[in-house]
């Protein structure tokens, strides 16, 4: 059974379609894979198991008619905790919102159900998605299945705890700061966070803002390529969707890589500080595109301006969301979000005005640096999965981290440019913990980039090794 | 010569693509037609009829060569004051820039000089584009060609005035509250607010925000459509831009109307004071589309917080712009600019919030209404053409108006929605000055729109009506 829980999306989908496996089994297989060592992870917070079976049995109906299947027909998932999902429990990690069941799926749920998924429950993350950190008062920490006194990363931490421990082979995450890609990159599996718009999003109550966004997780890049197929493309309830058809992405990943100019940095260009562990993985991560064939230099986008636009616009959106609840329920929202929605509440809208030029002075960066180079590849993360004990790293490579935020900055830097950003399994640290790679690429190369890290992914197989709780 | 200056753009690009005209002749036929009639009208403020003899002669041989020739070949155009023309004076309006003397073209002036045009000069802008009343300390006021006495509108106010008295058959525009719409129904032509995003603008301090917008002005809305072919399509230069091709736009219009669902209302609902003279073109032009066999009912979305909206943003928007000049040379800008910055140095983030929440329920608000209906037909603007002598009207159906945005509202709220929106021309007062009516479409359905404003036109015929002034 254990050995269905790690055949990758593909896989399943395929012998699902030939219907060597039905969808019964895939999902019990699955639900065999939680009860076994969730209790370890605290990966998947909400089960339901029952519905689960249900919609298995239904699905496996459909195929015995013949019917036509859908991209992820069978396709066992648990969604984010932060997603509203119609009937199930979605507490976006509150005390606030424990016992909340939402009435509908919000959109990128909705699609992946029209896309034949089913739900399994739901996947941890930190309170109100707030920090790179997957713990709350109302389920606890998730634990890192390579090392359970580890962060899982966050906010997609459930997400990515479970991928890597083989509880399901997708999972949709979300990311502002970072959150599809450190959680990644700390599990060893994949997250993508897609170019602003790629994957429309609603209900948003800054429907026009696009710093926030939803993408794929798997544990490999063909997999979150096909979860992008299936989250990406228009919808009249976004305004600011792009056009493509998410179909886009569906298709193959293969590519000749030689020849494409592969600009990488261990440090984002002198901007951050990085543990050595990290850096290491990243400058062997070049080695092994330079081997690919790839033109690799060493070189950065200047980040001037990236840490004051990311700061006021996140404590910006901090304020509209909590900031009618820090007189109510302040007292239950956790001192980072306090923090972060007080920041928020002191901004001018000078101080809006002063982002959002900064952020499209990066963004013209970017361009410009992306005529000269295809890609991208900095660290995920500054650090490799830290103390779980901690709420965030308060040192890295010796420099003290004031805030929750410091350490997240070769995530967030990324956030502000733009560009679309994979995060990658590239490497190890000597203690066998597990470090991504970055790959970012021009705005709106989402699918190039996937190309790219497809076939680094190919030639590294990091990803091939489990972790100890699986 | 006059003739050649009425004949619509198709007809001109059908004439020098046969050589039964030259680009030569064109040209010197406008030349002719400014030089008559520019200084009552006061139009075109910057003129380059070397340059624009020089580059008709190239065009004619590139003709006899036999080259292709591109979608505006030898189509002569004066571009809008406060959009950056290479070699030629920029002025926005504003003594601070009396003088200047731009580097580059910007994006939208690059795109229609690589279709073709023939640029002539620069149309007039009030200053830095504020306000929809066409006037300024460096040039004075364009006069309205149908009565010299009244105004123009703006601050596309150059270009529809131009349009108007046959001085050249294209124009860009731009809009922030309506100024590609007031001039166009102050003049009797058409003007297209397109969806955010449809004409990428470059460059752009404020590159993710999409609430002004250039578009494409001319005497049909055929025309009209021909230009934002050219204007149309993504960049890389603008994170926003929508990716439909610009080619989309240059399909032919005719369509049956017979049955859409076109909602209209003479006072958005109750939500703004309209001079009846305004409300009874409104009304007539419903009927007129009832006439072609549209289900055509009274009916109007709920324009809640689109003031809130569209005032702070604005005035967030003149902060970023003019907050740095208010000490350095707060005394060479007009007192509504010193005033609308003012306000937008006063917001908090908070308010930003506030409006961006506002602006995102506005927008499902008319999605959910383009469920129930195609089409939307509002006024333009709320008043006809005004005394010239006035910086904006004073009152408007007895209402009292106390600032020079508040005549604006039926314009700026629909810019709140994200709607595109077109001016075009639907009768006259008693007095004789034109009237347009405003039709919106749903979100990036602005090919629809342009359909049924060309299908309106086609019953209409109201533009066929020439000034006194051409």
């Amino acid at each position: 059974m254990t050995d269905i829980c790690f055949l990758t999306t593909r896989e399943l989908r395929a012998a699902l379609g030939a219907r060597d496996l039905s969808a019964r089994e895939v999902v019990e297989a699955h639900l065999r894979q939680i009860e076994r060592v969730n209790a370890d992870v605290n990966a998947v917070v909400t089960l339901v198991g029952e519905q689960a079976l249900a919609e298995a049995a239904a699905a496996d109906e459909r195929a015995a008619r013949g019917a036509e299947l859908p991209a992820l027909h069978g396709i066992p998932v648990a969604h984010k905790d932060t997603h509203d999902t119609a009937g199930i429990r979605t507490t976006y990690g509150s005390p606030l919102h424990a016992h909340h069941v939402p009435e509908r799926d919000e959109l990128v749920i909705e699609r992946m159900r029209a896309a034949g998924v089913i739900t399994l429950g739901k996947t941890n993350v930190p309170e109100f998605a707030a920090g790179s950190h997957t713990f709350n008062p109302v389920f606890g920490a998730t634990r890192n299945p390579y090392d359970p006194a580890r962060s899982a990363g966050g906010s997609s931490g459930g997400a990515a705890a479970a991928l890597a421990s083989g509880m399901h082979p997708l999972a949709d995450g979300s990311d502002l700061g970072g959150s599809l890609r450190n959680p990644a990159s700390f599990c060893n599996v994949v997250g993508f966070r897609p170019s602003p718009g790629r994957v429309p999003s609603w209900p948003a109550p800054l429907g026009w803002t696009g710093l926030s966004t939803a993408g794929p997780m798997a544990r490999t890049v063909a997999d979150a390529a096909l979860l992008l197929s299936v989250l990406a493309g228009p919808d009249p309830r976004s305004p600011i969707a792009l056009d493509e058809p998410g179909e886009t992405f569906a298709r193959p990943l293969d590519t000749d890589v030689r020849g494409l100019r592969v600009a990488w940095s261990p440090d984002l260009g002198g901007a951050v500080p990085v543990e050595p562990e990290v850096a290491a993985v990243v400058e062997a991560s070049a080695d092994v595109l330079a081997d690919l064939g790839c033109a690799v230099e060493r070189a950065c986008p200047d980040f001037t301006g990236a840490d004051e636009a990311f700061r006021i616009l996140r404590a910006w959106q901090f304020a509209v969301k909590f900031g009618p609840m820090l007189d109510t329920a302040g007292d239950r929202l956790k001192d980072s979000i306090r923090w972060n929605t007080e920041e928020g509440l002191r901004l001018s809208g000078t101080d809006l005005g002063r982002a959002e030029v900064l952020r499209t002075e990066l963004f013209h960066r970017f361009r410009e640096f992306f005529g000269r180079y295809d890609f991208l590849m900095l660290p995920v993360s500054q650090v490799p999965p830290f103390d779980s004990a901690l709420e965030y790293p308060t040192t890295v490579a010796g420099t003290a981290m004031e805030t929750y935020l410091d350490w997240m900055r070769s995530a967030y830097y990324v956030t502000v440019s733009g560009s679309p950003a994979l995060s990658v399994p590239a490497g190890f640290t000597p203690d066998g913990l597990p470090v991504g790679v970055q790959i970012v690429g021009p705005h709106r190369a989402d699918f190039a980039v996937l190309q790219l890290g497809h076939a680094f992914e190919q030639a590294t197989q990091t990803a091939r090794r489990r972790p100890a709780l699986a």
